[in-house]
């Protein structure tokens, strides 16, 4: 058994389900290393962006992270940005980076480059093998490390000469993984004082206090005591719809969210670091609960946020389930799309159990508005802001909880990111449908102008905004990529569309003509 | 005036033609600035990778750098890999990277990330505006700096709220410009005399001794002394063709490399490093001309070439230009592609003048071993093993040389990294034919398993190096993107829709069937 092959086995151990790859002449021992096990699926991106961001999407609906092989530090530059939005929603995932052989470092071959340097950028842990022997154990470690506290990104450098050292087969156990830290008992008074003193509460949740038993105890304190429900703009998953306790997402421009915090004499903190603005705005906050009284931060992003809730839940006699919103989609008349009526069409024929990545930009917050009227689902959003995610997400999510339909509803700037993707999504046959919402622009750039006065601005500012010239054939681009599509510009054909495309298995892709 | 328009107006100053973008919210007042300006032409790419590959093309071409715009630390992680390549490649490029506003930084928004850790990986400089009245002597300084020496990539973090502030008119000169190392004048005289010696010698050449004013004179070298004339295999910039002295490539294989190199009793070092092997591949060199005699340094990467060769040819008296190689295409009968075949019909019509990115990987090298026989023309190769880099490379070239046409010899595999590019190739009316050799495989995979006795490897090395399910429909792509396009699978369709495309105005896609 070679170095690799401890690598691999360790990581089978560990029950690790899925290598997502892109790998070069570095990474082979571990590639022929997975033809030596059964457990482990590979799955190829064809760039490192649809590795990492599929990587991530399986973390979050799994307690287990994905192996991502990149190559060199060039492989991990191309993987980093959907790593940043890893790290930002604490998903377990596992980078291994093939590096040149030892003894070939120092003559800074064409690909060399600082791995760590790059890696530190995104990563909680980062090693780097130097003896053959350590394979087995630095594996075990970053593997421990991916799930440690809440979890993040554990990035392990592997020289090639030393993956193809032989290795005793020795299995090498998980080192104890660290867990979050305990909730504050002062914190948990606090918060249930507050919460019993009848005034507007709402309690500000991320994290796993969105989805499971996170969230089943979380509307079990809402029923108790009247408190609202928000989370994070950018959460990492949601479950909502039918059955759940509606959560209000914390809206993206400034006003809109300072406001919402506004209305509510108190907000207890829960699995989420407090809230601050997206960007800088000139002469807007940055941090929505600075300089006011009745803020109580119970726990951080960092902290036991399930038993954070079993304890607060108890302290203010919560004991009964949130009877959940009901499933009252709105009606749709037969008209020209927009993003409130495709909002409603989704939520309309949004099937039971389906995972929504809602990474369109301006397009999917008519949605999140109207989301927990649709039937239960859960959603991935993007959590860093690198867009693109959206396409990668799906098919971590579609890997990670076969049977599952998964939506991605996505634009058609930050589609175009990542329309790589649909040839994973082809190959592996996975259950995803795409809906891009076709607008012609980056329209948020558009909204920022407005907002800042600028509209519409000059030549240069239409020729980095716009996308309408030419308009991307989103039908013609899946169908080179292996998934069929449909273009739709109203309601009654987006909803045939959809239909359609849920019935039948395998990717499709709706580009929906958006005004 | 504001900070953003000092930095966009000191870059018109120098003379900088171009700015690649995907801009942000804390992009946008360099892009309004970008409106008041007319000699910056603005060219969006649908991802930031296409944005530095393009202005790697750029800057291959001209003695100026691109700008580029990025997004936070997000924007310059998408972008990093091709910023590895014009590192290595040694182009001058000014990447400009919106940054969270001084205020906002501290708390830590999603897309907050260290930006420059990640850019520093890559960059030769790297700065941070601290207040706004720097704007203008920071951007001065980030373009003298992306040329100084012999060129690179200069980083320059442009925080949100210091765009905005108000700054005096006053215009920022350049600082002076670091110019390279002068030659040693032992070295010259070494070399020389290694020449005059009458043994089989070679020139091994790279930076601005494989085009222009440094090509003929290492033409007029190797006349006056027979010696051959081999290059970097990764080199930035090539002219070759009829009337160019031919130039051999060092090849990409370790034991092909070594054997070419030992075929020379001297070797004389002019504008490259000492060549190192591309991996370090169990059993072979890491470093090709150690341990042996006959080797001279004249000028490193770093050194001033151009002087160099002047000196050298004086000390040898070459006082005659190189005769060239003739137009002698190969003939070309009627039958099936293969990479021997693609490549003859590309040499026998190739236009004079043209700009060829030889990116794919194995198929690049049959049409390297005979340009020399095709019309004058350029060649911009991949430096730093990034792939994915041709059609950003195209864009950048044809940006920068209008008139001349370009053909991108792409692969499947690398060409899938960065399809998004053929986007930007419509939607700036780009005179880019792009030639995708279609093996449907990441076919240099299946030759280093090969080579280590591993092939064909099992169902994960299947699934992790074979493109072949399902297959891209490049035309579809290409279609989907606004770039009309035809498959080929024999030398005389190849041949019909070259000339087609290159006779027509604007992209053209060519999805070459390959076995």
């Amino acid at each position: 058994m070679n170095a690799a092959e401890r690598v691999i086995r360790t990581a089978e151990a560990a029950e690790i389900g899925v290598c997502f790859a892109n790998p070069g002449t570095t990474e082979m021992p571990l590639v022929l290393a997975l033809d030596r096990v059964q457990a482990i699926r590979p799955v190829l991106g064809l760039h490192e962006t649809i590795c990492t961001g599929a990587a991530d999407g399986y973390g979050r609906l799994r307690a287990k992270p994905a192996l991502v092989l990149l190559h060199l530090g060039p492989g991990l530059a191309n993987g980093l940005a959907n790593l940043h939005n890893a790290r930002r929603a604490r998903t377990p995932v596992v980078a291994l980076v093939g590096e040149h052989a030892t003894w070939h470092r120092d003559a800074d071959a064409p690909l060399t480059m600082d791995i760590e340097g790059a890696a530190r950028t995104v990563s909680r842990w980062c090693g780097r093998m130097v003896r053959a022997s350590e394979a087995g154990p630095l594996a075990a470690r970053a593997i421990a490390e991916s799930m440690a506290g809440r979890g993040g990104v554990a990035t392990l450098v592997l020289p090639h000469d030393l993956l193809l050292e032989p290795v005793p087969d020795e299995p090498s156990p998980l080192p104890e993984i660290v867990t979050p830290a305990a909730p504050d008992p002062g914190a948990i008074a606090a918060a249930a004082e507050l919460l019993r003193g009848g005034a507007a509460s709402a309690l500000f949740l991320g994290g796993p206090a969105l989805w499971g038993e996170g969230l089943r105890l979380a509307g079990r304190i809402a029923r108790a005591t009247g408190a609202a429900l928000v989370c994070e703009t950018g959460f990492a998953r949601l479950a909502t719809g039918a059955g759940r306790p509606p959560v209000r997402r914390l809206p993206y421009f400034p006003e809109q969210a300072q406001a919402l915090l506004d209305g509510f004499a108190h907000v207890i903190g829960l699995g989420a670091n407090k809230p601050v603005s997206f960007f800088g705005w000139p002469g807007k906050p940055s941090r929505y609960l600075e300089d006011r009284d009745g803020v109580v931060w119970v726990a951080s992003a960092e902290d036991d946020v399930l038993a954070a809730l079993a304890e607060l839940s108890r302290a203010v006699g919560a004991r009964e389930d949130h009877p959940g919103s009901p499933f009252d989609p709105p009606t749709v008349p037969d008209a020209p799309l927009d993003g409130t009526r495709l909002a409603a069409v989704i939520v309309r024929l949004l099937p039971e159990d389906a995972i929504v990545v809602p990474t369109a930009v301006t397009n999917a917050y008519p949605f999140s508005a109207i989301a927990e009227r649709a039937r239960p689902h859960e959603q991935l959003a993007l959590t860093g802001g690198a867009i693109g995610e959206g396409p990668a997400l799906a098919i971590g999510a579609a890997l990670a909880a076969p049977g599952r339909k998964v939506v991605n509803l996505e634009a058609d700037g930050s589609g175009a990111y990542a329309v790589q993707a649909l040839w994973t999504q082809a190959r592996e046959r996975l259950d995803i449908v795409t809906i891009v919402c076709a607008n012609r622009a980056y329209r948020i750039l558009g909204l920022e102008l407005e907002r800042s006065g600028e509209a519409p601005g000059g030549p240069a500012t239409r020729a980095l905004t716009s996308l309408a010239d030419p308009p991307i054939d989103w039908v013609a681009v899946a169908r080179g990529f292996g998934v069929p599509g449909a273009r739709v510009a109203t309601t009654a054909a987006l909803a045939a569309a959809l239909d359609r495309a849920l019935a039948e298995p395998g990717p499709f892709l709706i580009e929906a003509v958006l005004p």
